[in-house]
């Protein structure tokens, strides 16, 4: 970690333990200098990116303030699944979610997982997709390799430093969207009836690929901060024949947790203890609104035991069906899958990302999404706050742009139906798990712009949710 | 079918049997309304259609003419492949077919399945995807729907009515190429070591999906002017436990015939018998020489029995990756298993084959490379006939782009190899067969502009063949 970023951790840590409060000036750039013995241009460096993760902000001739932390009250339980293997359900329910078309459907989506595409930092995206034609000729129609542009190749290989990932553009393999890697990971290392270790809450997506394969899902209990227990996936691991550990370590999507780096570290170790492969879905993982990108679980792995998985969808657009992996020592077998399952990946998309990321506009992007999915983290944590019944637990999102409430005592499958009566619609818990479990919990984005109507629909949310509360008084909505 | 196109058929079955010889004077409009007793206006279509399909052409104020019809004097022989389940191989050179970026790549690629880029008539289509974006907005940047844009499924159905096939839009997925269409269909009918009975020889791509789902491939016997033999599959029906036949009916890759229409009746006459579910690969079909469109498998087909798959892939362009298939009664399957292979394929791609062909570009594209694609096909035949050994058999292609060689005594990946190093590329027989069997046979493609530069290479991988030859004189090249 470059020193800037140290400094920069350091202050950030502080600000995020309450030593500053919000309005409080920040040392100086000299004290800082003093007290942790750096140059002025590293402590200036600090500060700049303490600002670009939203925690602080200059005010001319006068210094460096804290912004506020929101930080809610109640976080929602550590997760207890069934520690057994399951057969994954809820395809309905994913269906519902995934098969309409966005021109279509007419609803509010506050529980989809779709970025903000009206950011003006998109728009050199959109120009290249524009232009690309022209320039590129016929290679640009035409099939592209196997393994994808190794343009794009490159640019993926450079944004990995940013999470201590030393990749060569030969490890690195494009694919049709985050989905199509995890499909390839899955049904590489799996056969029917075997058995995937999973963080629960788990991505949808994933869980219907085990579904689909035939593979069982045992869900591992997971903390809202911390993520999967090591404790309990090492018991697990002894106990069961486990082929893959399959997981999003950062920015976790639905719980918006990110994982220290210490338990990746150990994450890694125990998988080495068992021998058994890592599936690391870091599709969010770009947008942590942390000081410096935290490292991913891939940074640790020296024996290419770990397969990363993610994609543009979630920092630049879905539409694009842009993603990448670096499967480590299964790439042979990988790309065999990959062949089969869709040949090479559609070109221009391809070639129009590495030229945006080539010139430097996706780091430019990403400070600016950081920046405002930050704000819009606080802004609708302020809201759940106000418009939710009093014991609601929420999740504190690291990084990216979503939301997990905990609503004893409300059925969120019979709130989504209601919901959809006002053109509203959210994810319902049930959906992040192999047997249905999380039904008294949903998912909310705040990705686009928080404008008066979303708060309107949040009140509405917030008021039919508090209509639908069971009477019983003791529930224990984790473990229904 | 439409009464002119009676006539053309008519018309064309005397052309093609030789009644009337290159040059020879057709008979008059008048003279056809007379004989066959229909209008003015319909012998006048018929006639229009004869030119389309490059039989006739209309000399002014002097009436229409047979143009030349080549045809190859040694036909390869029919296939008799090992009459029992195999696991698939040639992995290895599939890879080295499909691994190479065009742009990386300067070999001059004879043997790969690439359309002209070149043709004018996709101008439209290039104008379509690079205006699209200032057009739709956000749309085009977002998940579609999981089934596809129903713009795009309306023209799917609407095209489909050429091969005599009744889709509603609702039928049709749309898919990340027709190789994902072909995948989504073998994952969703078989389960690891179950047999699927393929026409042989095959298209390499299928194969390699049964490999990669570890399913057997069971090769029947095939006609290089009729197809799979009926016979032969009703043998293997009642021999093993066969889960699915995939074949491709029309315009075969690699070998070019078109089954008969009676023949495809039977073969889906014995589907039902045996309650099998047949997969028609149906990616060449739009692309066939005769007067009119032929029937699909699918046509005959009331029981939801056949999935169809097909693509935009060899009619527009490959690197879109825009496939669809019609998956009959297995639609919901399908489409889970779609969605944890790749989620909603790419938005924008799909928008703009949708406009192109609902202006009628696409129809109006066909008649050009269908024109085109005859045209090289003769010129081809000519080349082939003049520098390669005259013992080699060679198909005669009803449609597409592919030319199919048998060359006695020479093992085409030895030619191949040896090719390599003069900077041209073929594809060598043993990809189409899952043991690797047609070492002898070779593939070309005579997409592109068939000009002295293509000469010279035919006439070098000719003259490299005759020097590869062994000296046995009784060879049996495809039971080698």
């Amino acid at each position: 970690m470059k020193r800037y970023d140290q400094v920069a951790q350091a202050l950030a840590q502080r600000i995020e333990q309450g030593q500053y409060r919000v309005g409080d000036r920040l040392p100086s750039v000299r004290a800082v200098c003093r007290e942790l013995g750096v140059s002025v241009s590293t402590a200036q460096e600090a500060y700049r990116r303490l600002e670009e993760a939203g925690l602080a902000e200059a005010r001319p001739r006068s210094g460096y303030y804290a912004l506020p932390v929101a930080r809610p009250e109640t976080l929602p339980r550590v997760t207890r699944p069934a520690q057994r293997p399951l057969e994954v359900s809820q395809w309905d329910q994913v269906l519902e979610l995934v098969a309409p078309s966005p021109e279509e459907d007419d609803r509010l989506m506050l529980g989809r997982g779709v970025p903000d595409l009206d950011a003006p930092s998109l728009r050199p995206l959109k120009r290249e997709l524009a232009t690309l034609h022209r320039r590129v000729g016929t290679y640009g129609l035409n099939y592209d390799s196997l393994q994808g542009s190794l343009a794009l190749r490159r640019q993926v290989a450079r944004l990995a430093t940013a999470s201590d990932c030393l990749l060569h553009p030969d490890d690195v393999l494009i694919t049709t969207g985050c989905q199509e890697a995890l499909s390839l990971a899955l049904r590489t290392l799996t056969e029917p009836g075997d058995v995937v270790a999973v963080d629960s809450p788990s991505f949808y997506g994933t869980m219907q690929i085990l579904k689909a394969n035939r593979l069982k899902a045992l869900e591992i209990p997971t903390d809202p901060r911390t993520g999967i227990s090591l404790e309990a996936l090492e018991l697990a691991l002894e106990q069961w024949p486990i082929k893959a550990i399959q997981l999003t370590p950062t920015c976790n999507n639905p719980l918006g947790y990110t994982m220290p780096e210490a338990r990746k570290r150990e994450l890694v170790a125990l998988a080495q203890r068992f021998d058994v492969a890592i599936i690391e879905d870091d599709i969010y993982g770009d947008l942590a609104f942390t000081a410096s990108r935290p490292r991913s679980v891939k940074s640790f792995d020296d024996e290419g035991r770990v397969l990363m998985c993610s994609s543009f969808s979630k920092t630049l657009m879905p539409g694009l069906r842009v993603g990448w992996m670096a499967p480590g020592r299964h790439r042979d077998q990988v790309l065999h899958m990959k062949y089969v399952s869709t040949g090479a990946s559609a070109t221009l998309p391809q070639l129009a990302v590495a030229e945006f990321v080539r010139h430097g506009h996706y780091e430019r992007h990403l400070r600016e999404m950081i920046r405002q999915y930050r704000r819009h983290r606080d802004i609708m944590l302020g809201w759940v706050d106000r418009y939710f019944p009093a014991d609601t637990g929420v999740s504190y999102p690291q990084g990216g742009f979503l939301l997990w409430l905990e609503l004893p005592g409300v059925d969120c499958v019979r709130l989504k139906d209601r919901l959809a009566e006002e053109g509203l619609h959210i994810a319902p818990g049930s959906l992040f798990s192999a047997s249905g479990k999380y039904r008294h919990c949903l998912r909310l984005n705040y990705a686009a712009a928080m404008t008066p109507i979303i708060e309107a629909a949040l009140e509405c949310v917030g008021a039919i949710a508090a209509t639908l509360r069971e009477t019983r008084p003791d529930h224990a909505p984790t473990q229904a």
